[in-house]
């Protein structure tokens, strides 16, 4: 088990909302429509927005119209990708109980719909586990690679995207070999992750972290883009505060399509997310 | 590697229709609405239809109104049980293209609606992986544990339920000691899987397979029942003829929430699905 470094880093706390809370933030007109500002700053690459900063804005919208306080399980159909700027949310409540609520929720851009998704509210808590997949080892996140403090080791045309600026992403030099040229057998990557303003994770925090490595293909020097066809996301425990062990696998790639199956460890060790995407595979 | 026990049995072959092609069939009516009528024979005990079965009906409204021919991602929300006997299935066709096609699943019963998918379609071929994660270690089928020739072994109370009998499930002895009274500390279970008539697997019989193995509990000594809350079922490729091999695993189990996690390899070796869901855990 590594040590876990949740308590190093100094990062600055200031009263204004986090960049996240500030991008994901979902609003009630007079009208009663929910709206969102879709927030440029959370692109990955060629003003794309990332997939799970998007599940995010609509896990808010959820939440908002649900008698719970967490989503506890997402799954996302992308159907195209939203324009920066102002989109709307729809949510169409489905049943409802003590224990969980269901929604469907429906986020459009002038364009229309972009991305529907159905969410199951619930009340997270930190009951002990019955049973919990122990974390990998993993050097700690001072011995790990950071994208954004390495943006000259870009290869021609990647440009770093907004969205490693603000989740602070630091991959395990295990899993690190393609930045330098020595790409792995393995479609594997595995990161320290936090928010670079010190905003602490969240189940909401989880959803965006569930799909924020690069695509697992860089591992194995495949520098393409992977767009998401549909995403599941599961929150399973409040997270603790401190950096996120967050590790993403492919199991099959073929036919034009890649999975990828992310399992998230807060700073204690606890299992506390895991998503599993069907992406278009970049070109070889 | 195992022997691959894919040639090894011999099973019946007639030009009825399989009982899971009857169980699942999908009808227009006169009026141009989609039915179909839930078969009792498919339950997971106490007259509770199998999700995984259910999944399959909604799978076959999709491709019915796709321009592709197979599901490879469903996403779906269980509401509520649906009762046996007839069942509306409404269709709400979304973005399609020349390389998949998107609609969201609407199955009803007298009730109201007990299922919503998402469903992904496309067109699966028999490409070469890239990559492809490889079949675990196994032995072969005759030296598996059949659940159905051992229906005298079940704890009073735990009836065999008719899905047992439809899919022929052998597992591995090394995940069968909970039905010796020898229960595992690990939430894993593995077993060969085929249709117990011999019809072969397809994409639509992958989507039952993908919940199809008793809950991961069980292999820990709880038998209670795990209602399923979401499903993502991800097909990555056309399976070949004979038994495929189903892991299903759960990484986390607390606060009254359990994750299956399931992979599937056909006979030869090759992934060809993979699942995760959140089920409300049994009491343990």
């Amino acid at each position: 088990m590594a040590i876990h470094p949740g308590t190093l880093a100094v990062v600055p706390q200031t009263d204004e909302p986090s960049s996240f809370d500030a991008a994901t933030a979902v609003q009630r007109t007079e009208g009663g429509r929910l709206v969102a500002q879709l927030d440029p700053g959370w692109d990955v690459g060629g003003g794309v927005l990332n997939g799970g900063y998007l599940l995010s804005v609509a896990a808010r919208a959820a939440v908002l119209q649900s008698p719970h306080p967490h989503p506890v399980a997402l799954g996302a159909s992308y159907l195209r990708a939203p324009a920066v700027g102002p989109a709307t949310l729809t949510v169409q409540s489905g049943p409802s109980g003590r224990t969980l609520a269901h929604s469907l929720v429906t986020l459009a851009d002038a364009g229309g719909p972009a991305l529907t998704v159905q969410v199951t509210t619930a009340t997270l808590g930190h009951d002990p586990s019955a049973y919990s997949e122990p974390m990998p080892d993993v050097p700690p996140v001072e011995e790990c690679f950071s994208v954004a403090e390495h943006r000259d080791l870009a290869p021609p045309g990647v440009q770093v995207p907004g969205l490693s600026l603000r989740v602070d992403t630091r991959l395990d030099v295990a899993t690190a070999g393609w930045a330098f040229g020595q790409p792995s057998e393995e479609p594997v990557l595995r990161a320290w992750m936090r928010f670079a303003d010190g905003r602490e994770p969240d189940p909401l925090a989880l959803v965006t972290f569930a799909d924020a490595l690069p695509p697992t293909s860089f591992a194995m020097g495949n520098m393409g883009w992977a767009p998401t066809v549909q995403l599941q996301v599961l929150v399973r425990a409040l997270p603790a505060p401190g950096w996120c062990l967050v590790e993403a696998r492919s199991s099959e790639i073929a036919g034009g399509w890649v999975d990828e199956d992310y399992r998230i460890w807060d700073s204690t060790g606890r299992l506390v997310a895991q998503s599993r995407q069907l992406a278009r595979a970049p070109r070889g």
